[in-house]
């Protein structure tokens, strides 16, 4: 693994946080519009990105069903679509906010986007496949492979792999071949991947190639030992739990941290937010370090598991200094950013206010 | 955490792999009968020892249970008590033969040792809280605690814990207040220790103080970022699993690695075997690194959970030259010890059959 220069490398317009395997960033200040443009839309790989020919991918669907089977990629196409619209956010995005540095990829504010996705229900194939009775999760599978470098790790080379609980399988999830309209790229999972509405993105796995359903809990790398949290039971003990739904969290995209901006003018704020299985109902704004909130104007295109743009004229100072901004979520279900940051998350599930530093001049 | 110089630092007859946490050893040469004494019993700490005075002690006993309660130091001695036999076995011993060399405690053969225990059974406890049905486990927490080293921990100070299944803490485990007849000492739990015969002993919670049933699957950190193995489910895939059951395995007290033994000579060759929840009914040892086999002689002491001793009488070559020893264990479920590691144990469960080279002269 090669770390970048943030600050010089950049390919097609985001940030290369990575070459190897490859993780780009989308800088959050280029933030133009409710969908994100393929191109613009961050990547997050853990191994080298598969390279998957349509002829010779299958799928194969398995496990604790009645009737397994596999599908080829024209099977695939040939079955009936659907489209919806969701916001996947990386579970380390904010990364590069945490103080003291934490290890893992350091992400600024742009390791999420928001797409409209088309493809296939994966309740249609586990229809197919008649699930068991006892089943309980579904774990989808991609051709992504590699070692984990440190333990605790399995033996030899594993594919990355997450479960889902099989309710949230059945009724949420989309296994998309389209993206905005485009096939997917093979850095965004072609041929078939996953879309997880209202759940961080390592569970839209990419590249999938297995799905099986089982009957008991799955505890693979990537939802124990990697993207996991702490829990507090009753009882004050710290338990273990696979990170799944996507916290609440407003993001400004304008201004940038340690941006200039004109004294005694007015300067348009505007930014997203967005929260698991909710949508936004009040974005505030902070031009004084948290001292005072005001509304900031919603965008109408809004939707469940889909971000929402917002924005705030703000009248800065006629005076030079030095300002902090902030930008705060509340949602449908009446839940707000919290302010402070909570440690049991580790390195994920960044979702605490973020200071934004600004210069008036 | 300062590492000791095994070849040196020795206290009390006990190899010293670290004083801070303690962690003692046992030289297992000096294995000489079914009962290990408590002042050669091997010591394993995570935090520092617990400093606890009979008269403050209470053990707390709640959760999913229609009657919590606290039991003090007089009522505990007051319990109907019984007596088991076990032998306890860290989950890291024999670390010290893996290569390429692994973290953790560099245990050789000596972190095993076998012992009568007496105290309350854990049932006795659960009955007089009433656990309400659709209870699933009960968590073991001891009065050691401290802050995880390394990420993924969970925020500030935790304490040691680990849960069992309902039905492993209801028929098997023993609360020890007693071992080999005299009172537990600091290092050993003092006032109380839970015994889980059979299990690796970080199950074995030493210096309890709460006892929580609990209705889901408890997941704390030392069963699942530490003390856990990856197990393969049936499409292949690594899933994380709290360690548990002790691996059968035999350990070759005398003679000892690279210790001179006379050449045309008859030397006893011995030590003990045990496996989780059987009696060992066979012991073969090789005298030409795993060629020939030959029957071991069993000692007549035996019981599940508890180590049999056995020896061999080895007629040595009349020339001298390096000579590779093993030993190998069956139990009575038919189970024969592995000659090759399984690399998904990690730095955990370490019952392949170990080679003890020899100089013959």
């Amino acid at each position: 693994m090669k770390s970048a220069d943030k600050k010089s490398d950049i390919i097609n317009g985001l940030i290369v946080r990575e070459h190897e395997p490859l993780n780009l960033e989308m800088p959050f200040s280029t933030l133009s519009g409710y969908t994100t443009p393929n191109e613009s839309f961050y990547v997050r790989c853990h191994f080298p990105v598969p390279e998957i020919s349509a002829a010779d991918w299958r799928l194969k669907i398995g496990g604790e069903v009645e009737a397994p089977f596999e599908l080829n990629h024209e099977e695939l196409l040939g079955m009936e679509s659907r489209t919806i619209a969701a916001t996947l956010e990386c579970a380390g995005n904010n990364r590069d906010f945490l103080e003291p540095k934490v290890k893992g990829v350091q992400w600024g504010l742009g390791a999420v986007g928001n797409a409209s996705w088309t493809g296939v229900p994966l309740s249609a194939l586990l229809e197919r496949a008649q699930v068991k009775s006892g089943a309980v999760e579904v774990i989808l599978e991609g051709a992504d492979e590699g070692e984990i470098a440190n333990p605790p790790r399995p033996a030899g080379k594993i594919n990355f792999a997450r479960s889902l609980p099989l309710e949230k399988a059945v009724n949420d999830v989309l296994l998309a071949h389209t993206m905005n309209g485009e096939k997917l790229t093979p850095p965004h999972g072609f041929p078939l991947r996953a879309i997880v509405p209202g759940w961080y993105a390592m569970a839209s796995v990419k590249w999938l190639r297995r799905i099986i359903v089982t009957a008991k809990p799955f505890a693979g790398y990537y939802q124990s030992i990697d993207y996991a949290f702490w829990e507090r039971t009753a009882d004050g003990l710290a338990t273990l739990k696979p990170l799944a739904a996507q916290q609440i969290k407003a993001e400004i995209a304008q201004p940038e941290r340690g941006e200039t901006v004109p004294a005694g003018a007015t300067y348009r704020v505007h930014g997203a937010a967005w929260s698991g299985d909710a949508e936004i109902t009040k974005v505030e704004v902070s031009t004084d370090s948290g001292l005072n909130w005001a509304l900031a104007k919603l965008a109408p295109d809004s939707a469940e598991n889909s971000w929402r743009l917002w924005d705030y004229d703000w009248r800065t100072p006629a005076e030079s200094g030095e300002q902090t901004l902030m930008a705060r979520a509340t949602d449908s279900l009446g839940r707000t950013q919290p302010s402070e940051r909570n440690a049991d998350h580790g390195t994920y599930m960044i979702n605490h206010v973020l200071p934004i530093g600004v210069v008036v001049r």
